[in-house]
């Protein structure tokens, strides 16, 4: 008996839901939402004014959990403070989990949001992880599209400008034991947002670390929980103390690469024998995050790219990989992936003593294909292009 | 060059408060303490109505941070909500460290706090450790002094009974990009507490896990960090599924012995050949957290058993090593310890398909070095025996 107790104990991660089958009694609604409106509303800031993350909309969206009732209704009301009991769970034992998404403007001023169905699939993944309530993600985009209806007058115009989206989940129980919280809020605020790199791209040097671990197997490297970052911000602080804006996450004896700051990254690699070109990201083995715009990147590359000349891989891939054959002149790429930037251009890398060099194009901060993989993700989210269904309209401005 | 750069990295997180140094203006000083009391003292609850942190005292200590400022005038006010901007850092990003320390009423009527040196030496590591702003230790201890003196008739009286304290920091900043925060605020709550265990000791039931990690080299298992406890939550349900209390968490191919839930842990061996005794907990390796209660065991064993029978050890031990002395007969107790249950008897381990049995003495709930430690620290606690400042006056009932 104890064998099958443990064998289950392998899919331990896949199971979690049955624990809130019990509890879970009211189900998110987005019907059920109730709109208070501020007063008056503002006017939008110039778009050379918006800085990431520190403007936020009119308004916000809340929805209290418990334990015993479920979820109750959903709340649009102005920007405002959480009122917290200071022994809340979220202050002491890390539960809590975001997600970023995007909302575009398209040329027939809709509003679109960009894969939110993959936003909504990681974070109720995120929660089941940590013991927070899991809910219909279809309700919550609907409810997310009627927060960006009320302020889509705060929406910006223009390539590289968009509306940030910041969904989050903290748990709200307000005794000291550590459990499972019985009590949850889920909230959403917008911030209009311009291009992360306000002139066209701009490459970055990054520091190859091993000293300080981001991840691990059996751990929650694949969830976007705020546990996860808090502790690599130190490890950043050092690399740019070097000249380094960010770190290249190591990991192991092999010294694989994982990912890079809060993003995943691609490396090229062009085979000087065969001539053959390779794109490789590392695989989802629990310790990678599972990024929207690394899964855009590998199906656009994987649909667009010639196979004859492209091969793309998600497969382990370490830094030594990396510096013999950049000195073989065969490293002719590199990018980090991730809502925020998109993608953002790497152009050298600190590693023990040396300083591998990534090449760009000619008087530019990219590489060809970095360049082109932005501009595939750039049409779709604008809205210049289709494709399948990977953008959703939430508002009209017509 | 750059090898020097990276040499320096090796003592990146002693050598972390040179990033603070320039922005800490003003020291957290207690003599600008302002007081605001409640209007009516509330009444303590009777004894058998303790709840592990689920009662407050009447009042709380708040101290505001600001990267401009430094500290800001500590305030003790009545114990009441925090009122945080949405965005703010610790609800995304897991800026978020605690302490826990107790607070005891001795035979002479005073109030003492046990080793909270220890604590504010941790909390100022974990502060380091995220980018959070240090402090003056024995500032600290002196505003929480203050606290306790304000609410004292609240400080239970009885052997097992205690005013658990529970010192907090929280990252404030209100903007999404993820950095240094610039905002932070340290509070502290107290909470009236009973004995962990209601009647006398109740031995546990483990599970040894080895899928899912709870800390690993390079990464913050070492620190207070809300990062380090909700992802242990799951585990410790799939652990409570198959009839165990805790998860003694395993770590690598060797499958060492790390802690146990959110204790740290001690096995006793017995040489069947030479008949010596061992006491053993895994060393501090940047895993395992630093317990004031781990160190005060290990002091007193040190300190009390008879070197030619014990040998105190911390060293790297296995869950097989564990599983083939006890089938030798060579395991002879097993505890957890930490602040909340002080030590807590082990008395059965689930380890894959076996039940590792810990002996206990008969008809009781704990073996005999277990019960002996319990009550040598117990003894300090509440005054009854002295060891050298492990006890520090707070307040006086007289």
């Amino acid at each position: 008996m104890l064998r099958n107790q443990f064998f289950r104990s392998q899919t331990v991660f896949a199971g979690s839901k049955r624990f809130y089958s019990v509890r879970k009694l009211a189900e998110l609604d987005a019907s059920k939402l109730i709109v208070k409106q501020v007063s008056e509303k503002s006017s939008p800031k110039p778009n050379d004014q918006l800085v990431f993350g520190s403007t936020f909309t009119d308004h916000m969206l809340t929805i209290e959990w418990d334990a015993k009732k479920g979820w109750a209704n959903p709340v649009i009301k102005p920007y405002g403070n959480l009122s917290l009991d200071p022994a809340s769970c979220v202050f002491h034992y890390g539960f809590e989990l975001f997600e970023g998404m995007k909302a575009y403007r398209t040329p027939d001023n809709k509003i679109t949001l960009f894969r939110p169905d993959m936003n909504m699939k990681r974070m109720n993944k995120s929660a089941a992880r940590i013991c927070l309530p899991t809910f219909n993600s279809d309700e919550l985009v609907k409810l997310i599209g009627k927060l960006i209806e009320q302020d889509k007058h705060l929406v910006p115009q223009g390539q590289g400008y968009s509306l940030y989206i910041r969904p989050t989940l903290i748990g709200t129980t307000d005794t000291l034991g550590v459990g499972v919280p019985d009590k949850a809020m889920l909230f959403v605020i917008n911030s209009p947002v311009g291009p992360y790199y306000k002139t066209g791209f701009k490459a970055v040097r990054l520091e190859a670390t091993d000293y300080a671990t981001r991840a691990w197997p059996g751990g929650v490297g694949d969830k976007k929980l705020g546990a996860n970052y808090a502790p690599c911000i130190l490890p950043q602080l050092q690399a740019a103390s070097r000249g380094f804006q960010q770190n290249l996450w190591l990991f192991g004896p092999e010294k694989y690469i994982t990912e890079v700051g809060t993003m995943n990254v691609f490396f090229a690699f062009k085979n000087s024998k065969t001539g053959k070109k390779e794109l490789v990201t590392a695989p989802l083995d629990g310790t990678i995050l599972e990024g929207v715009t690394r899964d855009s990147v590998l199906t656009l590359a994987r649909e667009n790219l010639n196979p004859n000349e492209w091969e793309i891989n998600e497969r382990y891939y370490s830094i030594h990989e990396v510096a013999e054959r950049a000195a073989k002149g065969e490293l002719i790429e590199a990018f980090g992936s991730g809502t925020a930037a998109v993608v953002s251009p790497i152009k050298e890398i600190g590693w023990k003593d040396s300083l591998i060099n990534v090449p760009l194009l000619p008087g530019e901060q990219s590489g060809a294909l970095t360049k082109q993989v932005a501009s595939w993700i750039a049409d779709i989210q604008y809205g210049r292009t289709k494709h399948s269904n990977w953008s959703q309209v939430v508002a009209d401005l017509n």
